[in-house]
């Protein structure tokens, strides 16, 4: 009875077996028998249709004539949406917020000004008109828009070499506004065009390096305007002006670095810092008046237009030899510009939790900078120090930079004359102190630690801007990031995996040291994605190397057994590789007869959707018939089965 | 009793739940705690060291200075490995070999080096000393060595626009030798510094394109050498010459073409296409013998120099501006001979089943190379035509290379003289006949059917070849190449996962759709092998809308249902992610925040060597602690449990 007992449990767990080999069959068919996937020309439809309408589904139940006008304009104007729901309290919290910003953005605003090398008020112009647009328009609530240092430094060192702004200001600021417009056209199509992806190619770690080597540009060209050095008016007193310029700019450069530190220090003092630089403004102008510090060499700003922004429709320039040089640095301004605000934007919208849409953003960017060309403003953004102003000083929406807008137009139609005694050094200290949110020593330090490669970007960003140009510094970051894209793509990754003990899984050996490795058995994962003609020789000889070590090693271990065991199954993991081009293909089929011809069988498991229909339609699969498998486990059961 | 015993089944339920609960922490615990992966710099020394060392482990036994010697003069001459194992019968097959490739190689020689616009005698001289080199340091069993028609073309194409060849022929010849000698140069180092991956950059794809490119212009310069048309000596008389060397290259052509379908027919005739070439020379030189057709007007060769190759070392030129120009052209047809060449080569040792080393045919082509360009040879190479019937003519090693160089010496030392009557038409048919070789409609259309972007590369090299030159050919190959490259790394893939019934593994639900979702958890697979500054975002953009469609879908359904169930947990699978750079790792660190603050939680599933130590470096783990998993199946288990 023990016999028929035996007999009957083993002719059970020969069922059982079968069942089993059944399943794993009916698996492998699966494999086999996958549908389609999406040819060519349907990918590229596929992503046509989900760069342009990625919400197509929602048209689909409002498709009638006034509800898809009626979308539209909601999503042209996100204004429209939420003001339904604006109250009282938060527009409390928004004129606080806006004067908060207004307060920092109008000494802010001249000092730019004087870097992107225009007359004073034309900063103040750019703090009208841009955050107004953006109000309407923009969906990030904590943006502070305006002008901004790196991208004044970058518009005034371009455009220098198209033309002097000494010899002859109109034309040179002529110059600026068009490559505004042009700029914001750029910025309005990759918006419109949905081309989001484009200030992609700025990578995080080009950012970091891009802004901190022009951060680094900036600070040694405002150390003149510390020192007042570049308008000596006679050579006898040189000393005593540098000296009474200096000593101005430093005092209040400490003073607002102090306040800054109080304020990080005590959150509740964050309203500090941000008013320090209208308050060092304020002193010093009081100071050089009633002193009149300017009879001894101190640098004033002077007259400043007053009144609002002036229509300079006809200054912007379609003719003319340089038009295409000027398009090209409102290109690159364009792409700085997005890069920046968007990075800001992005940063605060998942601290809050909501979505920012790349492309609306782009589009309100463009309109913005289009009607601020058109009315005395150059190129405007968002501010990585006002932004955060702004969101410590608790704003709700767009509404405080409308309330911010309007006080520095109000300061333009009535306060402009009171900045007439404001010393130059000022302003210079009031952009350096600006200067150290841009040079994050921090983030250089954690993309050292964590990307080697990124961090080559980083430093080429940084050095190419501080000693050749801004645009060399971005065209090293651009070509570095893409140079490691290519080399990390290519790299011909192969591992050896071995079985996790107590499961069914098969891992990295190196990864993880506890895996165990099958004599006889060769288990290799490529690790591309893809594999092309860049790759796939080298992947194909690693592999013969592989058998190679495998069986010198196996030699060795066996001359004191005296069993030697070759390699007589390659299974090939090819879950990584999402695709495989023609040399790919020529490739395998050469792995395959040379194993072959050397009596070692290829089997493969887990080919990914692309790689198997390729496989079929280059008849790769009719030649390995029935060694296609689902798992690793799954052929492993079946080629030791056999 | 069974009270008791449904408890007791129930806490050994228990009991079973908490010891797989812990196998799964443990296991969480391997992930965790993977030893730290190679850092950039040890990669960049491993893949230095798997460059140049590639079988290091040899050396540490056979350590001592004479062995070291030994296997060094191996690597370099393989022959002397295999010519001990040599015998007779071998030889006998090799002595027929050579002798049907020279038969084939002698007319072939001539009419090339009239494609490369150099004497007769010069395609010859190639065919001797290049063979015998390469047949002491090469690999390969069955490359047939010599002049071939595309390199011919490119020389000359490419030389013409340093110096014309009717303006002065020798400076010509002196650029092409040059040429040769820098591309043997190139060569070699490409072996000694194991650059082999560097002729990887011209695709299969492009391959194929640029050879029936290469072909079609071929055919279409040999149109004008089938008709006489350059030379004609009066007017009066154009078109009976233009007819008579039409109708006499026609001809033959046809012969050539009649037997290559006979040969390819019958596989026991493969030696008659493979001397009808030599047949047609010796009928139709006899014919203009006996006719003297070339008193009416048929173009003859004329006299050819007799004797061995002369030496060449002072025609090599290093001064002169044209150095670097010469240089480029050299690098080029290094690069093209090699991608023939080694083609070629691996078709044939696939087939046999040996493993073709290329560096060290690298090495070798280099040498022959080099040598050649001091015995008066240009750029010799492995012929795609000549090395398919050394292969059928059952060669057993390089000696049918000696075989057939052997042969070309003693013609060119005795027959020259014969070869006085040959007509031009006839060169012009015998290079026209190896033409169709070269143009793969076949493969045309595997690779159109296989991957339409690589047809792009295809046909790219095809019409540059074909409509602007050579160069811009091959330029366009490898540009359209490496766009696709980059496309394919940062096309920013993600995947739904669902269950697959019967089984713990989650598939895709577009290959797999029998694959099950399991409703409020959202399983995502990122496709690409890096996450970085070019996808990240797009990655991150199109999860968030995965999660809206879900809830959308949901919403839907649930409105019959009346039970709505929101998305509560995002797994992502970054099984195939290889790598993540910084901007990664931001993009990571948002998602995270967003979904926190919608009440979402995210885990991670079997994170890669580098991903997961990457993620450790930025304290990502800290943030998700607990819910980072080995496999999908664990995170969905623990999470379902929780």
């Amino acid at each position: 009875m023990a016999a028929a007992l035996a007999t009957e449990s083993s002719s059970n767990v020969q069922e059982m077996l079968d069942i089993e080999q059944n399943k794993s069959n009916e698996r492998a068919q699966w494999v086999l028998n996958a549908p389609k996937p999406p040819g060519f020309w349907q990918e590229l439809v596929n992503s046509v249709r989900e760069t342009f309408f990625p919400h197509r589904r929602k048209f689909k139940n409002e498709h009638d004539g006034f509800n898809l006008v009626f979308t539209f304009l909601h999503g042209l104007f996100p204004i429209l949406h939420w003001c339904r729901n604006y109250k009282a309290s938060k527009f409390r919290n928004d004129l606080m917020a806006g004067l908060t910003l207004a307060s920092l953005c109008i000494p802010q605003s001249i000092g730019y000004a004087t870097l992107a090398k225009l007359d004073p008020q034309y900063g103040l112009y750019t703090s009208v008109v841009p955050p107004l647009i953006y109000a309407v328009m923009g969906t990030s609530r904590e943006i502070a828009i305006g002008p901004v240092a790196v991208v004044s430094l970058l518009l005034s060192s371009m455009i220098q070499k198209v033309q002097d702004p000494l010899a002859n200001p109109i034309a040179y600021r002529n110059f600026v506004l068009t490559a505004t417009f042009f700029a914001g056209i750029f910025q309005a199509s990759f918006g419109l065009f949905r081309l989001g992806f484009l200030i992609d190619i700025l990578s995080h770690a080009a950012v970091v390096g891009f802004m901190a080597g022009a951060a680094m540009v900036i600070g040694l060209q405002q150390l003149k305007g510390l020192l007042g050095i570049p308008h000596f008016t006679n050579k006898t007193d040189a000393i005593s002006v540098v000296k009474a310029n200096f000593i101005l700019g430093c005092s209040f450069l400490c003073f607002i670095l102090t306040t800054r530190y109080l304020g990080r220090k005590k959150r509740k003092l964050f309203w500090l810092p941000a008013i320090a630089p209208l308050v060092s403004v304020i002193l010093s102008t009081l100071f050089v008046f009633l002193t009149r510090a300017d009879k001894h060499g101190v640098k004033i700003v002077k007259h400043i237009d007053r009144g609002l922004n002036p229509s300079s429709v006809h200054q912007i320039q379609f003719h003319g030899q340089h038009v295409g040089e000027v398009a090209k640095i409102g290109f690159v301004a364009a792409i700085v510009a997005l890069a920046e605000a968007i990075a800001v934007g992005r940063s605060f919208a998942s601290i809050k939790g909501y979505r920012l849409d790349g492309n609306k953003e782009m589009v309100a960017m463009g309109f913005m900078n289009i009607v601020g060309s058109f009315t005395s403003c150059y190129v405007a953004t968002g501010s990585f120090s006002r932004s955060a102003v702004n969101f410590r000083a608790g704003c709700e929406s767009t509404v405080s930079n409308i309330v911010m807008a309007i006080t520095v137009l109000i300061s333009l139609e009535f306060f402009t004359r009171l900045l007439y005694y404001t010393p130059m050094a000022i302003l210079a200290s009031i952009i350096m102190s600006a200067l150290p949110g841009l040079i994050d020593f921090n983030e250089f330090y954690n993309i050292w630690k964590v990307d080697k490669l990124d961090f080559l970007a980083c430093i080429g960003a940084f050095f190419g801007v501080l000693f050749a140009s801004v645009e060399i510094g971005l065209l090293v970051a651009v070509t570095i990031s893409f140079a490691k894209i290519i080399l990390i793509s290519i790299q011909p990754g192969t591992e050896k995996l071995g079985k996790l003990p107590g499961t069914d899984l098969f891992c990295d050996v190196d990864q993880y040291p506890m895996a165990v490795k099958t004599p006889g058995i060769l288990i290799i994962r490529v690790k591309s994605a893809l594999l092309c003609f860049a790759n796939a020789n080298s992947v194909r000889e690693r592999i013969m190397r592989w058998i190679t070590e495998e069986e010198e090693e196996e030699e060795k271990e066996s001359s004191q057994r005296k069993a030697r065991k070759n390699t007589q199954l390659v299974l090939l993991d090819l879950s990584n590789m999402m695709n495989i081009d023609t040399s790919g293909l020529a490739s395998l089929e050469e792995l395959r007869k040379t194993l072959d011809s050397n009596g070692i069988e290829l089997a493969i498991a887990n080919p990914r959707w692309q790689v198997i229909h390729k496989l079929k339609m280059a008849n790769f699969v009719d030649k390995i018939r029935g060694r296609i498998f689902l798992t690793v486990g799954e052929a492993m059961a079946s080629c030791l089965g056999a």
